[in-house]
């Protein structure tokens, strides 16, 4: 008979051999369940924590009544498996490697290593083990849990494990899409004439995006770069026909100085005349570094890394705690660039060093920063 | 009992009604074979016509030892009915309505009438009537009987009955299609400054495209004008990836006075360092109004239409007599910007003035012009 899979004592695992335990129970996308059973089974010894399941994402929280409230998130699942699994140990290179290892089960293994040992955490501490964050945003496991339980969600502060090399990225860019439809007159491409082509149409709008340069924008001390590029582009009828029509799909990476709405208009600034459809709007997260435990947090991190905040260029989940009005940063370790990578790995001394910094912010013996 | 569709007796019937008769016997391309029989059995009663086969394409001739030999031929195949048939007449217009009426059985109708009355004509005739002209160029049934029967089409001119307004349309355009293909470097787009969009790199091509100046080239009298077009561009792998390639599909139409080789090598000019693949070529055809028999039909058509010869800018059959060292032109009835259209409709004059010049000549008291 085969054994459900399970984790390791949480309290006395060492949190590499952890993140190892974690990447090793698969859980692409959709197939969460087994590890979030494994997770709920973990967390459910602990007399400090109360554990609550919506579908499968997993909650664990001390109701202390500390005077403030943060949550620690973290999402199960990971891209489609590469012949990446099992998770290989790199002595020589204080790597390990596999699937998840950096998006984001090391930031997974850190938080369940955390939750289990900080028995009276300084603050009450809300720890987030969500599903489906690597696909659709309409299947998100933490949009699903804000919509059913939104007070489960309740904090001052959050902390998202993505991977950030261990760095605190604060907010995120914003991101939009649209479409910027050409349209010409069809006609035999052997009378040309007779016709206007469509996909000659959009040299012009390609040649604005090539020339388009991006801004660097700074929003409460932190840099945010930009990109506007076109990500798509459609046209033809036949090998023998003038094309009626071309569509470019743009795609904006916008500063946190930007509503959606803003954004768009700037899209539009930049392709004047032209027939422009948004199609889609994420909106971007102010860092939200201003909160008194927002800077509790920096100054902890700071103490055990020594680096200060930067932006964080990717549109991550913290803009869905922003939207809830919770101020969040990223915190994980791993270097975002290596995440979905065949050869995704990430370096041990930075789940340690992360456990490290959160451990010491969270602990009751860490003095407040002023 | 259901009975064969049949042709009417070609001796006897006017040719509008044959034109008539011969689209209302169904036959889309590769579903020829009804039509095929009833041309095969309406030839099959004339002593002086030998009558063969291959597939469904039939082919009719004299044997009369005239110093001349002349091909005149037609597809029997239309593109997909659009609920346009059965034809209607419309006497007020004058026209006749439906699929094929122009691309092309007016054509097939004028050869049917003439082939059954020119019992001793002028220039021993070869009548072609075959299959597959409107889809993929390997189906092609003209190209089947040439390599089949190589000896069925020997001939000193020939005559394609492709619609051409009841001018004479000599040679035709050759055409090319090509792709352009642009290499970039992925990246995600949150951090687009990572990579090269492949997408934004093909403003260039198609700027270049779109400000091409298509040549007037003149070919033994007659002025082809080319056209150098994007038919299709296709880039982009996901909404939040830089796009590492872009393709654009490129068509050619050559005047007669270049190989395939040589207008691909324009391509390649007019796009110099840009990786360009030749995908397909069909040869162009010089209108071959020189041959002493080309003159005479010249000026039998224009004793008739008043009309003088001009370029024909698609690519037709012509290309395929051409290639066997036979001068060919088109001549036939209807618009050819009407071919395929759901509107399809020929004037029914022009299909008679096609009869008539044709008629005269091919027949025994046409006088040589000189």
């Amino acid at each position: 008979m085969s054994s459900t899979p399970s984790l390791p004592d949480l309290a006395s695992t060492d949190v590499v051999t952890l993140t190892q335990a974690v990447c090793d129970i698969p859980s692409v996308s959709g197939d969460e369940a087994v590890l979030a059973d494994a997770v709920e089974a973990a967390l459910s010894g602990f007399a400090h924590l109360e554990v609550l399941r919506d579908g499968d994402a997993v909650i664990a929280r001390t109701r202390l009544g500390r005077d403030a409230r943060v949550v620690v998130a973290g999402h199960l699942d990971t891209v489609p498996i590469r012949d990446n699994l099992p998770t290989r140990r790199r002595n020589e290179s204080g790597e390990l490697w596999g699937r998840g290892t950096v998006d984001m089960k090391g930031g997974v293994a850190v938080a369940l290593h955390l939750a289990a040992r900080l028995t009276e955490p300084a603050k009450d501490v809300t720890w987030v083990f969500y599903d489906n964050e690597e696909v659709d945003g309409d299947r998100n496991g933490l949009g699903r849990v804000a919509r059913h339980h939104p007070d489960w969600l309740e904090a001052d502060f959050a902390v998202l494990g993505e991977p950030s090399n261990g760095n605190i990225e604060g907010g995120c860019n914003g991101t939009l899409r649209a479409e910027v439809r050409l349209t010409g007159r069809t006609a035999h491409s052997a009378r040309a004439w007779m016709g206007q082509n469509a996909i000659h149409d959009a040299a012009d709008v390609l040649a604005r995006l090539a020339a388009y340069e991006p801004a660097e924008i700074e929003v409460e001390g932190l840099v945010y770069r930009e990109g506007l590029n076109a990500v798509g582009i459609t046209g033809g009828v036949a090998g023998n026909m003038i094309p009626p029509e071309c569509t470019v799909t743009v795609n904006y990476r916008f500063a946190p100085d930007k509503t959606p709405d803003q954004a768009f208009a700037h899209v539009r600034e930049v392709l004047p005349g032209y027939e422009v459809t948004l199609t889609d709007a994420a909106p971007a997260a102010r860092p939200g570094l201003e909160h008194p435990v927002a800077q509790d947090f920096v100054a902890a991190v700071s103490a055990v890394t020594g680096g200060a905040p930067r932006p964080k260029y990717g549109w991550t989940d913290v803009a869905r705690f922003s939207a809830l009005g919770i101020p969040a940063v990223n915190f994980g370790p791993g270097d975002p660039n290596l995440a979905h990578a065949d050869d995704e790995r990430v370096p041990t001394d930075q789940i340690t060093a992360a456990a490290a910094a959160l451990g010491a912010w969270l602990s009751p013996t860490t003095e407040e920063s002023t």
